[in-house]
């Protein structure tokens, strides 16, 4: 049995470029152990993840704030506290924060990650960049 | 994606005899879908599972309250809020309150659980019972 207190989660400062767009706080809960990532991440306003894919799924649990997250061909879903989300096995799919709030949500990953490209603005904020090629 | 919100979780009574000692009361975040499970139980002062294990291992997440849990073998050990534990896939165990306390958990169940006998008395309060043969 791994027992870890909230102590010893290993917090690290975002690496945007390489998973995220815009600035992510990632805390390692517990590093991949029998197939299973634990991070609790903040995302600040407008920041999200690459899109990407878990190889066997993963879960996401809503601490706090607002964020966003969709599937490939699926809508954007609005984020809330107290919300879970499964992504199955090999779904392409990005979360985030939303534009005008933080986002805390705890990620559960089951197997490995494959990380894509960045998330667009036009892909992010679809209803913005519609609004800006009105004007 | 499956997207449970807060209001969607399905509660129950606890089921005295099949799975806990004492009451409990689980609540299904997300039946199990993928090979993946989660329940949220809160258990009342004394309750605690079976013996039991995971095909794939489990992880628990301490929301509030205190509790111990076990794998064979092993010392018990006290659960706090913001506690996370993973079992490994086949490792028995058990979890559940402490005497004095509820414990309130979220468990996510990877692939089969298999059930087993309760946690007798002396297995879940040993110093007890070396006070009460004292006697």
């Amino acid at each position: 049995m791994i027992h870890i207190t909230p102590e010893e989660q290993a917090g690290t400062a975002g690496k945007p470029g390489s998973q995220f767009t815009g600035t992510a706080f990632p805390y390692v809960t517990m590093a991949q152990t029998d197939g299973v990532t634990i991070n609790t991440v903040v995302f600040t306003p407008g920041a999200r993840t690459h899109w990407h894919s878990h190889e066997n799924g993963q879960i996401l649990q809503v601490l706090a704030g607002r964020g966003l997250v969709q599937s490939e061909g699926g809508p954007i879903e609005v984020l809330r506290a107290g919300d879970t989300v499964w992504v199955p096995p090999g779904e392409r799919h990005w979360h985030g924060a939303a534009p005008d709030s933080f986002l805390s949500h705890t990620a559960i990953s089951l197997g490995t990650t494959s990380w894509e490209h960045p998330v667009a603005d036009h892909e992010y904020e679809p209803s913005r960049d519609s609004e800006g090629s009105e004007q």
